[in-house]
């Protein structure tokens, strides 16, 4: 069965990249969708993505890379979702509503959709495609794709209720360069990835006025605190059997909410760090001419938590930051208070 | 009774002279042991400590230095302990020992004290200056002494028995730049104080190694499990009424530990560093001319657990690499094995 399974990747940013070498590195062909056909012409005529991770040279014959998107997911067994969460839609809403029948979904995207609903990845293939839950798996963990690219040891947990396929899946990337994890909890897996967000951009606020590594390492530990509740809360929420069960401290979940706050290079810590030395959110935004995922994330949370109803003083605060109006210096004065 | 209490301070090093700041910062006269005559009279003349924090300068008149301890116990009320725990047995030794009667001690010390049994401080004081549990607090915490001086807001953990007592304790340093915590676990606090300079040697191996970022992540993630496990099982042990009580994910506990493993500057990342670069223990203590804690600090813990009996894959791993000639690349692709 291993053998059988024919990936194809959605998107050809960095991580799509990423994850594209360590299949094709294993030996694995996969069907690529680059919207352009450009990019395409150079990576089968240069053997490498100009855009993203240009160090990096494919085996160009395991790669059949299309500008349809209809013709990979056809012609794959198992759809590895790399779009950013704000060019999903758009890329999915004309595909036909049975399009992912009998398919497998992995979600690598660490972000809340920008619908009204605020939703996650398998919600809305759920609602908009009628994937089930049991067809749906995520990839998620503390994975700078520059360190994939550079062959530096790196941890991938492969998430989902199946957890049997899961593991079948995980096989497939697992490496001398990649461990891999298997979990139950895409819930709470896909939500960590949208709060670590958030918290590394307000890491970078914190910078930004001027706070030290003393301060840096109380407000992630109270983050971490804070995220954890939160987790909990969801998981009793979607009723989850995997109640408690959960270790928190571990790649998929603490992992990845440190290595994305103590990186000085992720995007959402430049924004918080501009917003934190005094620049408006939209100069900030305007000046970086890039997304930064915790925006939208802190809003989106906003609303979930409207149902979820955990105590988030830390991203309530960012998010007022963010979206309200409040000066950077006065909601780290009410974020102090709370940090122990 | 809180405007009553004389503080002592035994020691003179950076997190003592950051100590001496706070307290003399808040308006608090304060005895202070330091061995060395001429550091006494540069004080005295200079205003600052030579050979630590130099920039930062005292209002001397609040400043009773002695190169007595004796003196500096006897005058005292409260003795805040700031002695390398190598040095401490050496300086206590010859005391009579009912010098600590009615004394209260606050242990600012990260170690656990070099002799056979591996004492915490408590238990030192207990066995040979009947120190009861009720008079000993400790001060932990997220602190790199150069913020302290540069006051960055810090924030520190005072711990105790008597909690009243160590809120009143706490109230003499908090200011401005100082918010204090306080809590009942003063066994968990030590240990974890002794823990994250281990963990913080290993992530210097693992740094001299070339791993990156994405597995410091996951390494860090998975010694604050193995941690957190280990405290509890203390918990357990010591029938401390605060077991499952703790939140471990706050700033004395997990945030102590992000501050060591990411300082670059700590003795123990650099003697770790070395030693993942190739350098021998010794020749790497040698080129050092310092000491970093962890080094004995894991033999200690490597005893302890012997009674403890938690699973603690990788303090023992980093054991045998210290003091067991386990090659450094050897001991951590047996980690790679456990972290998850």
């Amino acid at each position: 069965l291993q053998q059988l399974l024919r990936f194809g990747i959605l998107g050809s940013g960095s991580w799509a990249t990423a994850l594209a070498k360590l299949l094709t590195d294993n030996g694995h062909t996969i069907n690529w969708w680059i919207r352009n056909g450009d990019t395409i012409q150079t990576i089968q005529k240069r053997r490498h993505n100009p855009h993203y991770l240009s160090a990096t040279y494919f085996n160009v014959a395991l790669l059949h890379m299309h500008t349809s998107i209809v013709d990979v997911i056809t012609k794959s067994d198992v759809l590895l979702v790399c779009i950013p969460s704000a060019y999903l839609q758009p890329a999915l809403f004309e595909l036909p509503n049975d399009i992912f029948q009998n398919k497998k979904v992995i979600s690598a995207i660490k972000g809340i959709l920008p619908n009204a609903k605020h939703q996650l990845l398998n919600e809305f293939l759920e609602e908009f495609f009628h994937v089930p839950l049991t067809n749906y798996f995520t990839v998620m963990g503390p994975c700078h794709a520059e360190e994939i690219a550079a062959e530096k040891l790196s941890y991938l947990t492969f998430s989902g209720e199946d957890t049997d396929m899961a593991a079948t899946l995980a096989a497939y990337f697992k490496s001398e360069c990649l461990n891999t994890v298997v979990n139950h909890d895409i819930w709470g897996t896909q939500y960590a990835a949208v709060l670590k967000n958030i918290y590394a951009l307000g890491a970078g606020i914190a910078h930004g006025l001027e706070y030290g590594d003393n301060f840096l390492s109380v407000y992630i530990a109270n983050a971490t605190y804070e995220m954890v509740s939160f987790l909990r809360r969801v998981m009793i929420y979607k009723q989850s059997p995997d109640t408690d069960k959960i270790t928190y401290a571990s790649s998929v979940y603490l992992g990845d909410l440190l290595v994305t706050c103590y990186s000085l290079f992720s995007r959402n810590r430049t924004l918080g760090n501009m917003i934190g030395k005094g620049y408006s959110v939209k100069v900030a935004q305007l000046e970086m001419n890039m997304v930064a995922e915790g925006y939208p994330a802190s809003k989106g949370i906003h609303h979930i938590n409207k149902e979820i109803n955990s105590s988030l003083p830390i991203v309530t605060t960012i998010y007022q930051i963010l979206w309200e109006g409040l000066p950077a210096a006065e909601g780290f004065k009410k974020i102090e208070e709370v940090l122990k």
